[in-house]
C-alpha cells in the first residue's frame, strides 16, 4: 500500500472551517456536498471535509469567550473514542458516527472528510477509559506533557503500544465510516514547545500513518496548521499526503503576499503524493460560525493571483466559501479548466524570480505538454513585467513567433519577439498558456 | 506589609529535595529538624522545607518509569486544595495538613517551609471543583492551554478573579497550618513555552504574592527553576524573595563553574529581601530518593568553592544534603562563621574580574565593616591568583601595611604591599578578610 | 585614579549629532558653547561635544549617497591618528589638534568632548604606518577582521601590545589636547557580529578604558551605539561612564515609549560612575545636516514625557538640538531645576509598575531627601492614573495628608488620602514632589 | 546557455586544500594532473583544482599566526585582478596567468579549476585602481561593509555597474586563460553577519553567473563554504552548479556523521547541474601544508561509509588527498565502478528512514536501472540492520527471490525472502546493488 497512489495529483474540494468554524450541521454539510455534485464535480471538485470539533455538543454556545470551551461538552463512547455530536449530525446516533453522512457524500460521487485534533481526550485520560481491543487503558496512551496551544481537548500520544493501539482504533473506526480523508490538526507545526524534540507531533504523524496503512483504506492524510518546517519536508512526505506551509490563510493580501516565498521554499518538495499545502481559498462567503458573515476581502486580481500561484505551485485546493451562496465571479475562479489542468500528475511548478516588487513562475509538462507563465505584480501599483523565453532553459527555439493564450482573460496573443512584457495590473497576474511549437 | 522584610538576609535552611526526591515523610523531616536545631541553628540555619509531591500517596513507586506519575493518586480535599499524603504524614489526618508538623518544627526554634507547583490540580479542574469560600469552580480558574513540561500534577491559572480565589484559598490555608516559606515551582523559568508571553507563571507570580499580602502571615517566597530571565529581574524583585538563577544544581564541575558567569550577570540585583538564587548546595549524602545513594562528587576544593561563591555573592543557602548523615568536613564547611556573616544586611558581593581561568570577588560593607576579597582558581591546574588592592575603589590607601585573615585556613597573613599574589588549587579559592585600617 | 569619580552624576551637556551630522565646523561649535556659558552653565549643564567625522574634509559631500564616504579624504598625521579637517576647523592646523578649541571652551568654564571610531584608521594599516612612540605598525594593532557594519572608516584593533600603543598614542594626544568627554563609537553594540566573541569591541572597550587611566586626565567615557546588552553590564561599568541602551533615539514615539522597557530593564545599573544611556534629547531644531531642518516631532505632552523619564531614571542628559536657535518652550523644559535635581548623587530611581497603558516611577533620595513619583501615561488617550503611597515601600506613615507640589505645572496639591489619582494627557505625564512629613 | 548543461553529473575531481593548504605550486599540480590522467580519469575524474590564495607570495610563511596573512604581499595586475605568484607558479609570468597550467591540464584531458575569494582585493579599492575596460574605479565597486571573517583579502562587491564589471573583468580573464572550475568562497553562507539581508554574497552569486554566462565558456561555479541554507536552495540552484551544504569536512566521525541529516534535509534539491556538496574526500595523505602531513583518520569501515553516502545521494567528489601518494586501499576506494555509477544522470538518490542509530538509502534510476540499497550503521558497536524490499515503493513484486550484489565485498547474494537483513560493522555500510527481475 503506498500512499502516494492515495492523491496523485493535489486534492480538489470544500472545507467547512473558513464560513462555519466550530459550528457546521448534518443538514449544512449536505447542502454542500449537493452543490459540489451538481456543479464543481465535473471540474475535479470532490472532498466534502467537516472540520474542527464535530464532537461537540456545545460547540459555538460561548463564542464570545472560547472558540473551543475548555472542559466543554464532548460525545465521546465508552473507548474514549469521539463521535458526532448527535444535535448537530442526528444520523449519527446509536454509535453509527459519520458513517450515514460519507454513504451520503458516497452516494454523489464524492469524497468525505473529516478534521481530528491528534491525540486522546484529556477526559479519557483523567478516567483511564479502556482502548478498544486492547488491555491498556488511556492514560497509558495520553503524554500529560503533551498539549495543543490553542485547542483544550486532547492529550498528545506517546510512542508506544498503548498509543498505537489508541490512533489504530480510531482510524480503523473512520474507516468503518468510509472516511477518505483525514486533516489531523496540532501535528505540523507546534505553537508552543520551545524544544522541536519535545513535540510529540512528529512521532504522532507516522503512528497515524501506520495505522491507516494497518486500516487498509486508502485514506488522504492532511496536517496541520503550518508553517512546516523545510527540514521535515522528508518526514513530512514519508508519513503524509499534504501539508500547510502556511499559519491560517485569510482574506488579506499581506499574508497572499507572503505565500509567495513560502512557495520558492517548497517547490522542489511537490512530488505524487506529497503537497506542501498553501491553505484552503478564502473565496465568497465566509466567517458565518464567527459570528459575522463577510465576504472575502481580496480584490478580484488578488484572488486571480491566489488561484493561479496555487495552480501554478500544485497546491491542494480547498474551497473556504459556503458553496449554496456562490456568487457567478467567484464560480469563474474556480471553474477555469485551463487553470486546472496544472495540477495535473505529469506537471511541475518552478519559481523563475522573485523580489519586493513581482514573480515569475512557470509550470511545465514532463511529457511534452505546454507550459505555462505567470507574470505576479507584487506591487500596489500597475506595472510592465516581462519574461524572456529564450532564458526558460531549453523551452523555445530561437527566432520563433509565440503564440500565447491569456488563461484569464482568454485570448490569444501572439508576439514576434522571444521576449514578452505586459502591464500587469496591482497584486494582479498574468497567465499565459504556450502550447509549443 | 513589605515583603523585603520577610527576609532581611539571605535565607538558610535545609530542602528535602537532593536526598529524598518526591519520597521524603514525616518522620526524615523531623530527624533533620531536630539534628538543624541542634547542631546548626546557631549558626543562621533555620528553614526546613518539605519538597515536591508531599501529596502524593503513591510517590516514588513507579521510579523506573516517572519521577512524577501522571494521572497518579494525590490527596486532595473537596475544594479542590491539594493534602499531605496521609500514608506519609500521618499527623495531616483529620484535615489537618501540615499545621501538627509545622508546630514541631516552630517548637525547635526553626522556620516550616513547603514546595509547591504552580496552578491548579488538573483533576480539580477536569470535575469542575468548587473553590472554597467562592462562587467559582476550578475550571474557571485552570489555563487549560498551560502545564508544566516536567510535571503532570497542575493547570496552570487564569488572570482572573476565580484564579485569585483559588490561590488565596491554599495560600491561606498554609498560612493557617503555619508556614513560613513557599518554593513555588515551575514559575521562575518555563522550559516549555516559545512565546514567553505564552506563560502563565509571569502573572501567576502576581497573584501568588497578592494571596501572600492578603493572609496577612510574613510568608517569604521563593521562585524556582531558573534560569531566571535577566530582563525580568525588577518583577521577580516586586513579587518574590529569591528566584533561581540557574536550572537544578548538582555536584558537577562544570555546572558549578558555570554560575560564575550567572552570579556575573545578577549581581546588581542582590538587594534586600531579593535574592537571585544559585540553588541548594549539594554536599554531604544526597539522591536516596533517586534510587541511588551517593557522596557529593565536588572535590574538597571545588566544594569551598562553591561556599565561598554563595556568601560573597549572597545567595540563599539550602542545604540539599541529609543532615543526620553530615560528616565533619561538611559540617566545618557550612558552620564557618566569619564567610556566613558575609550574608549580613549591610554587605553587598561585587565581581572584579572574571576570565575564563579565574574570577575575583570582593564582599564590601556599606557601613565600614571589613573587606572580604576571594581568588577563585578556575583551570584544572594550580595557579597564582593576585589582586591589587589599590585598584579595589577607595579601600586601601598607598603605602599602608595589609593584614589580611585566610578565612578557609585561617590563619592570619601579613603583606607589606598593595598587592597580594597567592597559589591557588585547582578549582579552589582563597579568601581574605582585611579588616582594615 | 576611580573613573567613577570622572563622573559622580550623570553628565549633562550638547552634542552636535542631531543637528550636524558629520558637517559640524570650528564657528557652529563655539556658537553652541558660548549659548551655553551664557544661559545653560548655570542648570548644571556641562559639556560641548563634537559627534562624528571631525577629521573627514570631505564630509557632508555626497550626502545623497553616501552619510560617511569610503574611502574619503581624512585627516591624519604620519602616525596614523586622525586629525581635525583644516578646511572646518581652522584652529586646528599645524598639529595644534581641538587644543585651541578645547581652550576656547574651557575658558567659558565648560568641558571639550569628542567623538571617535573605536579602530585604527584603514589607510593606515593599508600602509603601514608607524606607531608612535612604539616600534609597532598600524597592520600589527589592526584586526582585519573587525568593521564597523555602518562607517567605513576604520579597523578594529587587536588585543595585543601594538594595539594597546595605538590607544594610547590617541588618548594622550586627546589628554594633550584638553578632551574631557570621549564618546565612542561602534563599541557598545556591534550590528554586525553574529557571534558576539568575534566582536573585538569588547576588549577594545577595556585598552580605552587602560589608555585613560594611564594619560592622567579625567576623560569621561561614553559608549556607543546601543542597545547595550544587559548581560555585559558589569563590563560596561568596569570600563566606562555611560553606555547607550538604545539604538538612536529621534523624535518619534514609538522610540520613546520604548525607553520604558530599556529603562525597566536597566534600573539596577544605575550607579555613581555608571550611566546606562537612553541618548541625546532629540528637542528643538534638527537635521540641517542631515539635509533639511525640522523641529522636534513629539508634542510637549511627549517631551515632557522624555525628560521626566530621564531624569528619574537618571540617564545622562544631551542636547541635540541647535542651541542658538532655541525656543522658549524648549528652555523651560531643559531648565526646570526641581526635575534636575533627581540627577544628583544621593538619588535613585525605580519604576513601581509598567503595562502597555502605563508606567509608574519613583526617585528617592538615600539621605532622606523628597521623594518624587511619575505616573506616565503610554496610551492614545487621557486616562486616570494613581497610585497608592502607603504601597511605595516604607515612605509614607498611615492617615497622613500628602502634600505634593506638581513640577511641570508648578503648583502644590493636596490630598487627604494615601492615593492621588489624577487624570494624564495621552502620552503625557504627571509628576510630583513629596517632601516628606 | 544553460548552466545545468555544464555538469549534467556531479563534478569529480581533485582539490589542492586538504593538503597543501595555501602553499601548492606549479609542480606539485602538475604532478597530482599527472597521476589523475594516469589512473584515475578513466573512472570519471577529471578536475584538478588549484585552492585558496595561488595570488600570495608569501603563503605559509607565517603559519604559526595566520593562515591568511593580513595586508600581505598579493600579486595583482594594474586593473586590480589578482594573478598567480610568480615564485610559485613560475609558468604565470608576463602577464600569462593560469593559461600555460590549464594548457597542461587541458593536455593530458583534464579539466582546469581554480579557487576565488568574492570580491575585489582591499588594496585595489585603498588606491582606487581603475576597473578593466571600464569607467570604474575599484573603491566604486567595493563595498566597505562586506568582508570575509576569516580571509582578510577581499572586499565585497557592490550590486552596482561597477562592481559587475569587475566581475566581468576577472571572469572573462579566467576564461581567456581556460579555467573550466570556479571554487567561489565567502558566499555560500556567511558566517559573520548578524543580518542575512546584510551579506553581500546573494547579489554577488547572481554577479558572477551572469559573468559567467556572458564570458561564453562553460564554467562550472562551486559555492563555499556551508553550511549553505536550505531556504535559499533555489538561488542556489539558479546560479551554480555546486554548493556546500556542510562547513569544512575533515577526516573525524562526528562530522561524517551529521552529513547524514545533511543529505536528509537537502535530498530534494539534487538535480542536473545542481547539486548540493558533501565537501572534499579527506582521504588518503593529509595536511602538509598545515604544517604537518597526516593520514586519514577514518576507519576503513568510515571510510566506505563517507564514499557510500556521497555516491548514494550524488554529491560531487573532490579528492582533497595528494594523489601521488595515494595507497592501494584508497585507491579502491575511488575507483569502484558500480559504486560511482550511482552519480549518472538518470539516477536520484532518496532517504528511506534515519533514526540516531542508522539510516537507510535507495538510489534508483529513473529510466529502469538497477535499484541500490544502503545501510549504515552510526552506532558504535555492531548491528544487525534491514530493509523490506516489498515496502520500498514499487520496486518489488511479491514473493520473488532476490538476487543482490555488494558492491563492496564484490560479491552475490541470494534470498528467498523481501526483506534482508545483514550485520553491519561500526559506523559501516552494506550496499547492495539488485539489477532487477
Amino acid at each position: 500500500m503506498n500512499k502516494n497512489e492515495f492523491a496523485p495529483t493535489p486534492p480538489m474540494g470544500w472545507n467547512s472551517y473558513d464560513y462555519y468554524d466550530t459550528t457546521v450541521n448534518e443538514q449544512q454539510v449536505k447542502a454542500n456536498a449537493d452543490y459540489m455534485a451538481a456543479h464543481l464535480k465535473q471540474y475535479g471538485w470532490e472532498y466534502v471535509v467537516i472540520d474542527i470539533e464535530w464532537y461537540s455538543n456545545d460547540a459555538g454556545t460561548k463564542r464570545e469567550q472560547y472558540q473551543y470551551i475548555p472542559f466543554g461538552d464532548d460525545e465521546m463512547d465508552t473507548y474514549g473514542r469521539l463521535q458526532p455530536a448527535p444535535n448537530r449530525f442526528p444520523s449519527s446516533i446509536e454509535g453509527k458516527g459519520f458513517a450515514p453522512l460519507a454513504d451520503y457524500v458516497h452516494r454523489l460521487g464524492l469524497k468525505f472528510g473529516i478534521h481530528i485534533m491528534r491525540g486522546i481526550p484529556r477526559k479519557a485520560a483523567q478516567n483511564h477509559l479502556p482502548i478498544f481491543q486492547s488491555d491498556f487503558t488511556a492514560e497509558q496512551a495520553a503524554d500529560a506533557a503533551s498539549i495543543c496551544i490553542w485547542n483544550p481537548d486532547m492529550y498528545g500520544i506517546r510512542d508506544n503500544a498503548a498509543g498505537q493501539a489508541y490512533y489504530n482504533s480510531i482510524i480503523s473506526m473512520y474507516a468503518d465510516w468510509g472516511v477518505d480523508f483525514i486533516k489531523c490538526d496540532d501535528i505540523c507545526d507546534s505553537r508552543l514547545y520551545r524544544e522541536p524534540l519535545e513535540f510529540s507531533g512528529w512521532h504522532e504523524t507516522q503512528m497515524i500513518h501506520r495505522a491507516i496503512v494497518k486500516c487498509g483504506r486508502p485514506i488522504v492524510l492532511s496536517l496541520s496548521p503550518g508553517p512546516a518546517h523545510v527540514d521535515r519536508a522528508w518526514h513530512y512526505a514519508q508519513n503524509a499526503n499534504m501539508w500547510r506551509i502556511t499559519d491560517d490563510l485569510w482574506d488579506k493580501w499581506d499574508l497572499l503576499k507572503e505565500m509567495f516565498w513560502r512557495c520558492e521554499n517548497w517547490q522542489d518538495h511537490v512530488k505524487k503524493g506529497c503537497y506542501p499545502d498553501c491553505d484552503m481559498l478564502p473565496l465568497g462567503h465566509l466567517g458565518k460560525g464567527f459570528g459575522q458573515e463577510w465576504v472575502c476581502g481580496l480584490s478580484h486580481d488578488e484572488q486571480r493571483t491566489m488561484m493561479t500561484l496555487w495552480c501554478m505551485f500544485r497546491s491542494p485546493l480547498m474551497l473556504g466559501c459556503e458553496l449554496t451562496k456562490l456568487d457567478e465571479w467567484t464560480k469563474t475562479l474556480i471553474t477555469n479548466r485551463p487553470l486546472l489542468s496544472l495540477l495535473k500528475e505529469d506537471r511541475r511548478g518552478r519559481q523563475i524570480a522573485r523580489t519586493d516588487a513581482y514573480a515569475i513562475w512557470v509550470n511545465e509538462s514532463e511529457n511534452g505538454g505546454a507550459l505555462c507563465v505567470a507574470l505576479f505584480n507584487l506591487k500596489d501599483s500597475a506595472t510592465k513585467l516581462s519574461v524572456d523565453f529564450k532564458e526558460l532553459e531549453g523551452h523555445i527555439t530561437e527566432d520563433e513567433e509565440l503564440e500565447l493564450w491569456d488563461l484569464w482573460e482568454d485570448f490569444k496573443i501572439e508576439t514576434q519577439h522571444q521576449t514578452i512584457e505586459m502591464e500587469v495590473a496591482p497584486h494582479g497576474v498574468k497567465v499565459y498558456l504556450y502550447a509549443g511549437v
